[in-house]
């Protein structure tokens, strides 16, 4: 059982997520891509194969860069620009943690610097790093400290914080929601579009739930939440994990991806296969 | 300082409800009222001053009977129908916690048995009881436990367990939320209205917010919306506390209602009339 | 099922504890009798059966007399008085959590006020409270306010805290512990004594413990505390509870002293069985 | 204010400690060298010269190779070999947290693979990594896993798994137990010894609490841990954080260590003073 990257299954991955599940922005080494798992060697090496593979069929391609260390930080910044990125983001140090968010916005603020034609994000996920500063404190005057600040990736449950980012900011900036059990509250509340793990594979049915709130259709919206709860709730009881949605990915994509790396373990067959069975009776296809 | 219940202002509290924010249904002993700093008694003749002050005035009068001890439970929903309530509710027990839902369940039963003809609804609010057990969990199979049971306030962050309350369950039943600060977020994923301490001063502001929804106005909802988070968020920062919100009632409303009771403490008189001033430009009026 | 309070059997249960475990002083209604799951009413008539019962068998009944409202504990405080208790004690309140420590001081001072002969201590469990205020910070000028203060039981890990408590306070006030699994770290600290759901049946190995520490033999009393700590990790993994304590206690003194209270379920016989089979081969004896 | 490593103030640092508080051990890239906040060049480069400069003055240097890449772990452990360290040890990965006790078993096993010729010790902080797997279990069969394994450093607040390490496994191994505050509570349980970062500048006071220990003065260990306890709360009342420790040991060394690394901010020069001025008089020497 090998815990190595796998480059050679980057290609498929790609024309899996733009054929079947209309996925063509993609978000690389995040939390989903186990970066912190890996070496700044590896973390490059997926860059590099991500920007390749995706040319003419990817429409954008956002790399993660954050780290404990704010210099493998830079030097993944400067690699993404080499490597012909899209966009930089970056996560909160985890394990010391910001005192308050002036400091890390001078954090966020020294790694876009070596990088300062990329578009900059700042990815806020509370439930993994254990800080929790409100995202809107970290984004006051962030723009004059970065100037090639773009936006946020907001994995949070609270839609305060979110709907005040929002309301205090530039239109133009973009706001992505990352919990997708409630991607719906996060839309109404002025989300612009939505990056989560379980869109590997459900990607097609956020397409169709966006498609639906475009049209103000509000109903068949909260429909199709719904579903994806029911589906996710189930995986939750079944211990959803990384792990977990690594396999589900696996057996509803069929791609060979792998285990997870240590200190993650594989997750049980049996129940991912499990949770993609309820995924096919509550969305009755794919 | 009296921290004695002052049953002669409730006149005009009903009223100014009524009048100045078009508030027409209650929740009586609920968090705000800081019900279980009260004693078995004291709570008995707020109620009992709420049905009569209500008469003609109010839609509605929900009495919240929970407690830590089930017989003083069972003893005031007994009340709540003499009294005249139009349903009761209970929120879980929180020094002692139930150790899964079909515990809560069971409680709750006990007391609804007690009052079969009274409305029941059961009010989740983990923030304050440390009781994490899914809402959607503690309502499966409670029909048929509770055949008077008609809905839940649920006063939490998670939106998968509160869509999945929702998307599983009976739809005359009644979904209130309790977040004032995400109310849209939740009314997006299915909610029927709001009960919240804020409302107190911020009623006709949310009654707005429901009909810019109700006309299919979302920009003007999330207008609103985002106007009542920048006047909570400013509280926040100030210490928010339910002795600030009754604070922030006495100086919007003008009604004498005094101190909060041990262990709760006065809030500070200026911050209080901060965010009251906050309130005031924020919402360009009142 | 009943869950009746049955007085009936305290006067067994005195003799158990005296005669089986060396246990001459009780902490009753704390947490262990599921006080705050019980009415005034039943507090006070367990009060009275305790004194009554312990008459001239037991040294001292120190009758825990807290709960969110504070009319009921003085209410119980004076009932101590006429019951004939020895002390009484408080915990903080915990729906409604004070705001600080003064706020704290200020609750117990207003219990304390209305049985001013009575010697007081104020119960410190975090865990159950969700109140992280330092008991060093509570105790601060604590004499001056209350006279009959005589000290704490302090059920909490962080030990600079209760090493502070005991430093910077009279020695005459009595440090009880109350987290049997690490007793011996505390009265390292300085303890006095030790209040604990556990001692209810290994009495009798924590007064060996206690002598042998009080003999200066560190190695025997860290053989007695690992084997404690043997079987409560044992417990710990089986679900350990109240519930679950309650029944090892019916197991190991024969006692009828039946189920929980809701909100809590009683526990499985067959774990509780095992736990009190692994105290037996922990102890080879009992 | 440059935050680049010094390396240049090495050796006077570890005469500092040899000469001026008998400090001869040390735990090098830990938590309050913020190695995970340096790139692992940086780590290594650390771990050079504190070898170097620690020849014939230092009895031991461990050093800490953790991180959340496996890979970078293994990196830094096998040159921990070829610099002449005394032993390695390891903390869990915390953004992705090992989903039990085994998991984290195989991660720390395939760390020491790479260096079996080298003493192993797992490091243990909950409070750091929000990973709470007991350490009792991680210990479960360990020595068979890693042939090198000689013990943990504890940095815990929960004295029945600290306690339960030392019971159910070789005296022989070595148990440090690393809350400062809470010493003397170890040692009742069976510590061998103590890491922390206070003993930067409080080591001289830790080994007269150790020595008093050894000759059965438990009085004067306590009142020596009492002393310490002051200073430790005095500074948490002022926001004791690794950035005050750093600048503290500044204030007390003489030894210009500089400000800390991003995402931490440098201390408040007036607090740390405080601190130390709190630390003379409670030491009443230094």
């Amino acid at each position: 059982m090998s815990r190595e990257v796998n480059l050679s299954v980057i290609g498929q991955y790609v024309d899996y997520l733009v054929l079947k599940q209309g996925v063509r922005k993609v978000f690389v080494n995040g939390t989903t891509g186990e970066s912190v798992s890996l070496s700044v060697e590896e973390r490059k090496q997926l860059v590099e194969e991500w920007c390749q593979k995706g040319k003419g069929k990817l429409e954008e391609v956002i790399v993660h860069v954050g780290c404990s260390s704010l210099k493998d930080c830079q030097e993944l910044a400067r690699h993404a620009v080499k490597a012909g990125a899209d966009g930089i983001a970056v996560i909160s140090p985890s394990f010391f943690k910001p005192p308050n968010a002036a400091a890390l916005r001078m954090f966020l603020q020294e790694v876009a610097a070596v990088a300062p034609a990329l578009p900059f994000y700042y990815y806020h996920i509370p439930s993994m790093t254990g800080v929790h500063l409100l995202a809107s404190d970290v984004l006051e005057g962030i723009d004059e400290m970065i100037p090639s600040f773009r936006g946020l990736k907001f994995s949070g449950s609270d839609l305060l914080d979110f709907g005040q980012c929002i309301s205090c900011n530039p239109g133009h900036w973009t706001y992505l929601y990352g919990m997708d059990e409630q991607l719906l509250a996060a839309l109404a509340m002025g989300a612009d579009g939505a990056v989560g793990s379980t869109y590997n594979y459900m990607g097609s049915t956020v397409n169709r739930l966006l498609a639906a709130l475009d049209k103000g259709d509000l109903a068949q919206a909260r429909t199709l939440q719904f579903q994806m709860q029911e589906i996710i709730l189930f995986a939750m009881k079944n211990g959803f994990s990384l792990a977990m949605n690594k396999q589900m990915m696996c057996e509803l994509s069929g791609l060979p991806l792998g285990p997870p790396r240590l200190p993650l373990l594989p997750c049980d067959v049996a129940k991912a296969q499990a949770v993609a069975q309820k995924l096919h009776s509550a969305l009755g296809h794919q």
